[in-house]
């Protein structure tokens, strides 16, 4: 299927995931898989659903050109290629149940929860854990958290942290060049056969949060969350500025 | 006023603070206050309000019998003496805007938000920081984000965890000694004029989850939050026990 490159017209009966706005396929042998970047677009765990026009092109290409970025900075990543505008052939992982946040300003979820003024900068960086869980609502954790449910010890979170940093750090710089100001994001790990670290999931206006550099305008899914508008614009805006 | 020790029928114009149980007055000289025990009972950050016969002093009394017990095992406590059925004299602190909470075995909270399995034990303990802020719901903070609100430092978070152990290993012992499993309970603290870190406010069937050693039947406010009912004759078996 990843060699026909006609993501759309998949059927469903090999599906491996159906997330909220990505399906995850078999790959190429038993090693890989072929996300599908859709369109569908969710907001408030689910509680808001829509489509973006050509989200699904957008996030999977700002991936692979931020995934190959990080590639060439020492980070390894999922991605071995697009196999078409919205499939992306991936190494198969087994993915850790934790939504990894960085955050180099304060907003959204930071501010209502514990009340921290808003575009407030973070230096240094935060990083939390949070529960990939929609039935709890994908609550955050403290490391004893992440120790007690049995999902790592310190010597992960220690590492998680850090590549989560050098992510961030590459990142700042990747998305600066477009005029972007990467105020936050969502990052998800996963290990390989032989038990290496690796960066999954997407990076992408869906899971990063970017200001234009010089006017602050929102370009990511708080014009969905937040019901500003121009959502399909803006994401052809961060297409056109990061993928060249 | 903490000499006549009628805390009932003190005026409110002196009043420091009014808490949701307790309220706060002037004491002795610039140094000390004196917390009075009212009988007022809420639950869900205020959500449910009622009263429970006697509690104030059966909180009082019992966190006299606690806080004595800690101070014999050196950890400095607010606590100087009752000056009433109602009333504590205690120093006055600059208080930390956190709680502290220990868990040995998970319930409340803790398995609603990240789904551990209710009753099971938590070994090595839980040490958990909740920023006090009844308008933000008292969320969980990190150490990440102590430090980014600017309520503390690591070597601040390593004491305060390191003294809640210490006082969660005395207080299982002293719940122990009267029947009681010491489930989970909340800790304040404060600053005296010298800098140093006290353990301050109560311990109490409000403030710890105590439950019948033999029988696991419940002798706290879990009475109240969950409508179990016999509140007050819970309050008065753990007086009954614990304080001798």
């Amino acid at each position: 299927m990843a060699e026909t490159g006609t993501g759309d017209t998949q059927g469903s009966a090999s599906i491996l995931y159906r997330g909220k706005a990505k399906d995850v396929f078999p790959g190429e042998g038993p090693d890989t898989v072929v996300m599908h970047f859709s369109d569908r677009a969710t907001a408030g765990n689910g509680a808001k659903a829509g489509t973006i026009e050509d989200k699904g092109h957008v996030n999977a290409f700002v991936t692979v050109a931020a995934m190959t970025r990080l590639e060439t900075h020492g980070i390894r990543t999922h991605l071995i290629r697009a196999t078409s505008s919205n499939d992306l052939l991936c190494r198969k992982l087994t993915m850790l149940p934790l939504e990894v946040v960085v955050r180099n300003r304060a907003t959204g979820s930071l501010v209502r929860r514990i009340g921290v003024t808003e575009r407030r900068v973070i230096d240094p960086p935060l990083v939390e854990w949070y529960l990939k869980d929609d039935s709890l609502g994908d609550p955050i954790l403290t490391d004893d958290h992440v120790r007690l449910l049995g999902i790592g010890d310190d010597a992960l979170l220690s590492r998680l942290r850090q590549s989560a940093l050098s992510v961030n750090k590459e990142l700042i710089a990747f998305f600066a060049e477009a005029g972007l100001e990467l105020i936050d994001f969502k990052l998800e790990y996963g290990f390989d056969a032989a038990g290496d670290l690796i960066l999954a999931d997407e990076i992408s206006p869906d899971t990063c949060r970017l200001w234009d550099s010089s006017t602050g305008k929102r370009l990511d899914k708080d014009r969905f969350r937040l019901d500003l508008g121009s959502e399909a614009e803006a994401y052809q805006e961060v297409l056109r500025r990061a993928v060249r």
